[in-house]
This record gives structure tokens, sequence and C-alpha cells, in this order.
């Protein structure tokens, strides 16, 4: 078999087999086909496309490139979900302890945020002591012991997947759907869960701009997640607007917390609850989805598992009574608030600027190794759809000086008042 | 400027400005850009194409990245041909004497032979004492006295094409229009032709396959041409049979005389009188294209030529006294006669199987570096439309024995003898 072959194969349409897409993954990660070869292969799939049977093997060779998660030791059905990455995305924070105290398990690998897009390891790690480094062994005593876990990702988990991204990434191959779905389901398949819920963002502040690509990736990531022998559903949710008001890494364990009280915002109550509706149904602890949905939204609203997150926080070294006084969580930042100049309802918020100007004030890192100001951030005030009057507070931000003048400015340039009042709609589309 | 911008430009399919290719090309040659980068884009271009001046950029952004031959301290129309190479393809040693004969100045670089298709300066080094290596000065002397010289490409001409071919090679980005004809531009445009003819092959012994792509890439580069102010004239010539009789490098020098002779073959004398024809015309020698082409087929068949042809051997080191007696030139090589066993038309003549058993016997290289046998390889004695007798032969191999099985089994699989006297039309087009 030669590189060479393989790239015209492709360039020319043609559906490659298993075989050859073994050879491309296997030769690349261990450096005998060289970059130059693997970009022009990168860019003839971006043309050219991938069927699911292709992209099924490839998801499954990069996943098979590494170490594969083995969870059957841990009793019960194990549960994941996957988030696109969106901004005040912080369902997993609320979604663990819901799920380990409805009895799924869930043991979690997780990243760290990049451009505009949060990560819940940098999220946890806003609680002192909070430990995302835990050994494989320690890792699934605690889901045994308390039903869930989070870590960020350790070992050699896709190794192909994370040569080929760093690639993909300088080459401009980075937004071809085969790509994306087999990089994601090589991940999520290495987990060890045998159920899935993949939360596809799309709008503005999401990876997928429209609605019509974002189905093609979650049909893709589906139908590869059967082939694999994983129960696994995707749900479109809409990232017009942040989800949530509270955009930062501490800000987003506060409104995590809140929303495990039962007084979270409707948008995020409504997301984990549909979520673990889905996980609830395919790991057969309620005889449907809905059932598992309702159960979900109640055990939200009457914060009957709110002590699960102070577990959760607990085993892994974190500082529990720091965050049962939520307002530790806003540290020392200095607060400005963007006040409306306009009267009328709240038309469009922009998720993307509001992810960057988080980002400008630290919350986030343009390059990984970059340092990031865990407390500051954003709090909305208003969704779409809300009336406001001039003088009323759009947000506030919480900051430490730096980026201030910056976020302000983008934050005025990113919201619009208007006469419309307009809805939006949360989930998409269920596939 | 960055290239991961550009890359994602041309691969959304918009056109790149000069300021952008100059950057690609400036960059890839000194190595800024990784080879990783260049082969992405490469294959985005393969895929969305370049339009004429994008293609004449990036033509003249390779020629700029080296020597550009300046010829003005020679008198006269400076003409230069260049062939997409084929089979057989013996135009330039006939042309050189011709046209210097009549009156213009050839200063011509020429490559080595690679695959199926022959190069001029192996064909030139057959003769005992040929030297290809010639300084600037006396090359430019030689050009002043006799009107011709013919060298290997040396200097540093288009180093920044020479880098992108050899990544094109590897990355299945060779067959794409723009990337060729601005390679091929790049080099004819460092060369300081005033009048360049391009004879562009077509059919199974060439690189363009189909008529279609033939006129597609001669249009290009008579566009590229005209754009970078040079009289450009594209011509289409069949290589569905090999070109005259003879292929191998000391047989094709030899057949070079018989038409100096005015006793060569109708389809190599028609070519060299065509190509001539243009040059004579640009060159402001004669009055019209026709004129040109009556002139330089007379001068042909009445050997009024052929002079020159020793005159530039002589100039150039070559052992005029050998190649007098022709017979010389086929060494001490055996024979080998593969005769019809069918009566009937030679009804095909597949040129590349032809060249391929050319370079079984030794003739050809399939490496850069590989040595080759200057005297072996095939005469044919039929051509498309010939009657056919069985026993009469159809091709004398001349072999050293290497390779002599190999090239028969191929041969006999290569012609096909049947009831249709086909015709072939040697020039389709003239751009």
């Amino acid at each position: 078999m030669e590189i060479v072959d393989i790239i015209n194969k492709k360039k020319y349409g043609k559906a490659l087999t298993e075989k050859e897409i073994n050879f491309v993954v296997e030769n690349y990660t261990t450096g005998s086909i060289p970059d130059y070869q693997m970009a022009a292969f990168l860019m003839a799939v971006y043309f050219q496309g991938m069927n699911d049977d292709e992209s099924t093997s490839l998801a499954m060779a990069m996943r098979d490139s590494g170490d594969v998660i083995n969870l059957d030791d841990i009793d019960g059905v194990k549960v994941d979900k996957h988030s696109t990455g969106g901004v005040g995305d912080k369902v997993s924070l609320v979604l663990a302890p819901l799920v380990a105290h409805l009895g799924a398990k869930l043991a979690k690998m997780s990243g760290r945020g990049l451009g505009h897009t949060g990560g819940t390891i940098d999220k946890l790690e806003s609680i002192p002591g909070f430990n995302v480094v835990l050994g494989m062994e320690d890792f699934k005593q605690q889901v045994r012991d308390i039903g869930c876990s989070i870590v960020g990702q350790s070992g050699d988990i896709a190794p192909a997947d994370k040569k080929i991204y760093a690639l993909r990434d300088v080459t401009g191959t980075v937004d071809s759907i085969p790509l994306i779905a087999s990089s994601i389901m090589s991940k999520k398949l290495a987990s060890g869960a045998d159920a899935i819920v993949l939360d596809v963002k799309v709008g503005s502040g999401a990876f997928m701009k429209t609605k019509a690509d974002a189905i093609k990736l979650s049909k893709l990531m589906v139908e590869i997640g059967k082939k694999s022998g994983k129960k696994v559903t995707a749900i479109l949710t809409s990232m017009e607007e942040p989800l949530g008001h509270k955009i930062g890494n501490s800000l987003e364990v506060y409104e995590s917390i809140e929303t495990l009280e039962g007084k979270g915002p409707k948008d995020l109550t409504e997301v984990v609850s549909v979520i673990t509706g889905h996980l609830l149904f395919a790991a057969q602890i309620t005889e449907s989805y809905d059932l598992g949905y309702e159960l979900a939204k109640k055990t939200l609203l009457d914060g009957s598992a709110l002590y699960k997150f102070y577990e959760f926080v607990e085993a892994q070294g974190g500082d529990v009574d720091f965050i049962k006084h939520k307002e530790n969580l806003l540290g020392d930042t200095k607060q400005h608030i963007v006040r409306a100049t306009q009267k009328g309802y709240l038309e469009k918020i922009d998720a993307l600027s509001f992810g960057i100007a988080g980002m400008k004030l630290g919350a986030g890192r343009m390059h990984k190794d970059e340092k990031i100001d865990l407390f500051v951030g954003l709090d909305l005030h208003k969704k779409i759809g809300d009336t406001v009057e001039i003088g009323e507070p759009i947000v506030t931000l919480y900051h430490h000086d730096k980026g201030l003048e910056d976020a302000i400015e983008l934050i005025n340039q990113s919201y619009v008042v208007g006469p419309k009042k307009r809805t939006t709609k949360l989930i998409e589309e269920t596939i």
C-alpha cells in the first residue's frame, strides 16, 4: 500500500477501505507517513468527504492508536456526554452529580478551554483543592463509590487524533464534518461508556454555525456510535445566546450550584434535563425518555441532587466549605455594569462575542499554555426576549482590570435592543 | 499575511492576489512555510483551480525565485520550444539546426528523460564527446556564432518550481492544470526567449490523456505567456503512437539525421515544420505562418540544414565523424525482430507501452539517478494505418539482453492488427 495511491483514490472521490484508513492512521502516528502527505490527504478528505463506513473506520483507527478505557469492572450502566463547545456551557458540572444521584455511572474525561469556549477542567479547578488528575484506579473507585468523577484527559487517549488535529489546525482542514465527527468519536469510543449523549451546539457561539451542518455532524456521529456498538443520541442545542447567565470559570461553578439548588436558569435546567433524560433511558433507569426527562427536571428543581455535587467535590479533594458560601466564587474581582441605553426587547446576544469578551478579561486562553484568571467573567442579566428599560443592567463584568475596556467595547457592539419580542428554540433537534 | 488564511481562501474557492501568491512562493522557497502547509495549499488548488491571473502570478513568482536568463546581448529574435513529453519525441534535435539555418536564434535548456519519456540531453550525450554543460558566456557565444545551442538546465532556474514539483510528486497534486501550466511556464519565462512554441502532446503516451485537458492546458500556458509579454503559440500533437519510428537515445539521433537529410518519417517532418513555421513567423523571418511552414518543410526535404547539425555537434565537442556514419549510432546492440502474426492494418500502437518497453531495455530511467543505456531502443516498421502481412516485421528491438523478454511481451500486448484502415490526425489544434 502506498500513501500517494490512497491520497489519489480519495482525491478522485472513491471510498477508502478499512485497511487503507488503518494504514494511513497507523503510519501517520508512527511517523512513517510524513506531515506533508497527511496534509494533502486531509485536504482531499475536506473536498471529497467520507461516507459513514469510512468515518467509522477513521474513528476506530484513531481510538485504537492509544489506550481504550475499560469500565467493565464498574457495575451499572456507564454514561457519558460530550458537548461540541459553547459559551457558558456548564452542563457537565450539573449533570455529573444529577445522573450519579439518579443511579447511572459517569466516569468522564474533560478538556480545558480554548478560544471563546470554556472547559470543564478549568471550571473545576476554580474550586480550591480540586484535583483533576486521578490515577485510573482511583478514578474508577470514585465512580464505584459515589457514581461520578471528572478528570482531565490522562494517559494516552487517541494519540493519532491529537497528532492529526494539530496538523488540521495549521493546514486549513479543521472544518470537515467527517474529520470532526471521527475526531470527537475516537475519544468518546475510547472512554469506555456504554451510552453517550452528544450535545451539538449550533449558532454564532458554536463551531457549527448552521443547523444543516449541525444535523449532518450529529447524524454522522450517531452512525459511527451505532456501528461501534454504543448507544449514542445527539441533541442540537442553540448557541445563539450563551447558556445560562454566567460565563467564566468560578462564575459557572456558582451558576451550576444554583441550578442544583433548583434556582438555575431555565435554559440550563432544560438542557441538563433533556440530556439526563436520554442517559437515564439508555441506562434503562427509566422506561422512556420522557420519564427520564421528568425525573431529571423534578430532581433539579427540588434541589435533591445538590448533596451529590458536594460529595463529588469532596471526593476529588475540593474545598466544600468554600463553595457552600457561593460568594467565595466571585473572588476579589471588581464589578463593572453595562447598562441599556435603549428601551425594548433584547433581540440579540452574540454568543461568540460574549465568549471572546470573557477571554479578553482573562477567563479564556488563545494558546494552549496560557494562564487564565479563574475568577473573571460575565453575568448576563438579560436573555433574548426579555424586556429592557433604559439604564437597566445588561451585563455585569467581573474583572481584574485586564482587558476591561476591550470587553466593554465588544459587549456594546454585540447585543441588540429593539422592538421585537423574539423567542428562541433551545433544543433544535434530537437525532 | 498568514498561510492558513491563504489556504482557507483558496479552499473556499476565492481567487488569490498576486501578493498572496508571491507570499506563498517566497516563503515556501525559503522554508518559512513548511511542506505540510504547502501540501494542503496545493491540494486546495487541485480542487478549486486557479484563474489565468493567479496562474500567471504563480508562474512569474516561481520564475523570479531564481536566475532569469537575459539573452538581450544576442542579436536577432531568440526562439524556444517546449514539449510536454512523449515517446520518440526528437523534435528539438531536428528543429535546433533548422531554425538556426533559417536565421532565428535558439538558446535552449533541456532536460533528461524520466519514466517512459526521453530527454534531449540524454539523446545528445549518445554522441561521443558531446558536452551538455556550458558556461553561460560560452552558451551565448555559440548561439551568436552558429545560431543554436542546447545545454542541460544549469544555474538556478526556478528553484521554487523544483521544490514545489518535488512536493507535488509525493502528495498526489501533479495532475492540476494550473500547477502544470505555471510549472512549465516558470521555466520557459526564465529562459530568455522572445517567442516560444509549446508542443502539447495528447494521447496514451502523453501526460495529457484527453484533448479537452490538453486544450485547457494549452490555452492557459498561452495566456500566461501573453500576460508575461512573450509570444507564445501552443500546438496539440497526437501521442497516440510514437513520433517517428525510432525510440531510444542514439536511435533518435539517427532518425533526426535522417530527417535533416530529407528522408525522415512523415509525422516527425510535419511536426518540426509546423513548430518551425510558427517560430519563423513570430521571429518575423517570414511574413506568415504558412510561408514559415513551407520554408521549413522545403528545407528539411532538400537536406540543406543538415550541415548545421554537424556544426552544432562540433561546437559542443561532439564527434562529427562518428555520426556521419550513422550506423555507429547502433553501437554493439543485438537485434530482435517482433513479427506480425496477423494480416490487416495496424490499428493501434500504444505509445505509453512502447515507451515503457524502451525503458525496460535500458533506454530510460525510473528514478532520477539511474544509469541508462544510450544505444538500446526500438525501431517501428509500421505506423497506424499501414498494411501488415503475416510474418512482416513490426518492431526491431536494439538491446543488450537486459529486459528483452519483458519488452517483447509488452510490445506483443500493445499493438493491434485488424481490418480497419485508421488515419490519425497529427496536429490536433493550434492555440
